[in-house]
């Protein structure tokens, strides 16, 4: 039976595609610290947990499509604090971000389009890309230029008639980086040159360092009705399994797309909007341990991997991943050997190989994802035992 | 902003467009029997949330792309049950029935190919297909043959090099009907015949009435490779709102692309997950009670509908919706008119237009779909408005 193209297309996520090998090494009774997935060990707040199990309803019945009313209540408040002012209508809930970028994919783009992304970028925008059958058009960044964006000439160059959008994540995924309020000043006006969409995916918001902010593409004036932001609970509130997250934008013609979507899909989860409700109603500080934890992680991190001055890496500002350039050839079988052949101790690391962030064939072939969601003394014990790894390998 | 094609072609789902009106009516204070969805009344088990209550997890972390194993484990049992063997590995778990439409209708074909299905058919694969860019090629059934399959003859003359797959969905949803095994065998007979893939959506295999047993496209022989089941909780265990279902497939392809998809949405709702687990170890004899409730009300409201003698409708055998052929010129004015301007005693019914489940245009427009989700004596309240209604409006 021949399945589709799209199918034989879709590419396996780097993040979880050596989780055959990490199963061989822990039956070796070998410990695998697992630097290779975004899951922070960040408590779930326990107003999340509380909702959930105050929940009386003796059916657990379909929810609306757009989600729980209380939810969007809750969200607009939220967004208030950071003088964004939003209306219910303009969110749409979605079972995870991952379903907003299908629903922005979709209601903007048809088979054959293009959608502008800088690169490297979050791995599951080519698969979503692959599954809505859309093609993702890369804007290069460097490791040596700490992965912020070319000048705009570089990226109004992509534009074709087949350019639908562009797309960023800031803080990004999976390189830290803040993209700066001129940067995306910048985009919008391409936007606006080009009659193009804006999407931004700002899951990581509250994840930013060294008192830098996120300026949010929702802040930008004159462009509202180009402006499609994807965002979620699972990073901002540690609640990654309850899948929760949502597509905001003031376009009505973009919300009615996504409800209409979200009605084919009924409803998105109710138990974890339930809880949801809950942690949006947490005081504005409940970040801020979190903030400063993240922050001395990175700084551990960072220092333990520039002490090999073979690495090349700018301090990233925000969300929880650095993307290291090392002096591997090939940082898939890098990844491999150090998973599969290489321990310290009876302990090894898994980290997320960097070709699977970029589109463009034979990139990121040096780079390695990291993500610093252990607390610092495993940091410390995991940086190591990858400094060990890149001596050893050489 | 010009939006997507596929955004702007993307129907409005015929089950929840008219909650608009039922908002108006209901703010007159008038009662709405919500005959519309197929949300049962039926309490969802307790196991499902005990099992969530007792989840003492710090973190709700990711859980696996392909779901948690235990309740992989506890589906095969529960398959066993029915003489259906599978492997773990057959089975990919999904936000709901829905996503494991999305992920067939990926997984099989891409932008232009073609489905059969016969119609009417839940309204949802329109949308999908949609959302996939495919062209559902639709099989006509009739009221006055209770929906069963025309001659096999019929199925083979949409058959062309586009055409990728035949899906059903038994017991069905709108009609109710079950399709026989001798039609089912024959479905299996032209998969095989023209190299296609055979889908069926088979979510309410337990809601089969005066002994019918539902026969499952799992028990074919020889045609393996080519058979694909979407699955789900939502009315199996009356949890819709935990948005948990199945992609089930012995081709290893098909669930690798599955799986594939589902990396990059992540994983399905863990608490849902949770929940489910508890669900599937419920003894056999769970469903009895409930079927018995359901074959009452369905002969209640067969009853009802049937003393007009100008509705055309057979005794459907299973699911719990009807789908009679009313003596209107439009089903779609029709419900809004009962929803909107019609009542008894302060009391009226919002039920789902007929045309939303067919594809080809103008049919369907004297059906109504009946979903029979509530108690005998409120069943028997909205049948007999419904029935006044017709009286009323002709």
């Amino acid at each position: 039976m021949i399945i589709s193209k799209r199918a034989t297309n879709m590419q396996e996520s780097p993040i979880r595609k050596l989780a055959g090998i990490a199963n061989k090494t822990k039956k070796q009774g070998i410990h695998v610290y697992h630097l290779n997935i975004g899951q922070p060990d960040i408590p779930t707040p326990e107003i999340f947990y509380k909702n959930i199990n105050d929940f009386t309803g003796k059916v657990l019945e379909y929810g609306p499509s757009d989600g729980f009313p209380e939810l969007k209540e809750a969200m607009v408040n939220y967004f208030s604090r950071y003088n964004i002012q939003l209306e219910p209508a303009d969110i749409i809930i979605t079972c995870g971000g991952s379903e907003a970028i299908l629903f922005a994919f979709s209601a903007i783009a048809d088979a054959g389009d293009e959608i502008i992304v800088p690169e490297p970028f979050y791995t599951n925008y080519n698969g979503y890309a692959t599954l809505a059958n859309l093609t993702i058009s890369p804007v290069p960044t460097k490791a040596e230029e700490g992965f912020h964006l070319p000048p705009m000439p570089e990226i109004e160059k992509k534009i074709n008639p087949k350019t639908r959008a562009i797309m960023i994540n800031s803080p990004n995924n999976p390189t830290g980086t803040v993209f700066t309020r001129d940067e995306i000043i910048g985009l919008g006006e391409l936007a606006r040159k080009y009659n193009l969409f804006l999407v931004a995916d700002e899951v990581y918001k509250e994840f930013t360092y060294d008192g830098e902010k996120h300026f949010s593409i929702l802040e930008l004036e004159g462009i509202e009705d180009r402006v499609i932001v994807v965002d979620s609970i699972s990073k901002r509130y540690s609640a990654c399994g309850a899948r929760v997250g949502a597509l905001i934008s003031r376009n009505k013609d973009i919300t009615q797309s996504a409800l209409k979507f979200g009605q084919a899909r009924l409803c998105p989860p109710s138990l974890g909007q339930i809880g949801a409700i809950g942690t949006y109603q947490l005081p504005p500080d409940y970040f801020k341990s979190t903030q400063a934890e993240y922050q001395q992680r990175r700084d551990v991190l960072f220092d333990i991997l520039t002490s090999n001055k073979d690495v090349v890496l700018q301090k990233p500002k925000g969300a929880f991943y650095i993307m290291a350039k090392l002096p591997v050839d090939d940082s898939d079988n890098f990844a491999k050997w150090m998973l599969g052949e290489f321990n310290v101790n009876g302990e090894t690391v898994m980290v997320a190989p960097g070709a699977g962030f970029y589109s463009t064939p034979g990139k990121g072939k040096q780079e390695l994802r990291i993500a610093y969601v252990l607390g610092i003394d495993k940091l410390k014990k995991a940086g190591e035992i990858i400094l060990k790894a890149i001596e050893a390998y050489s």
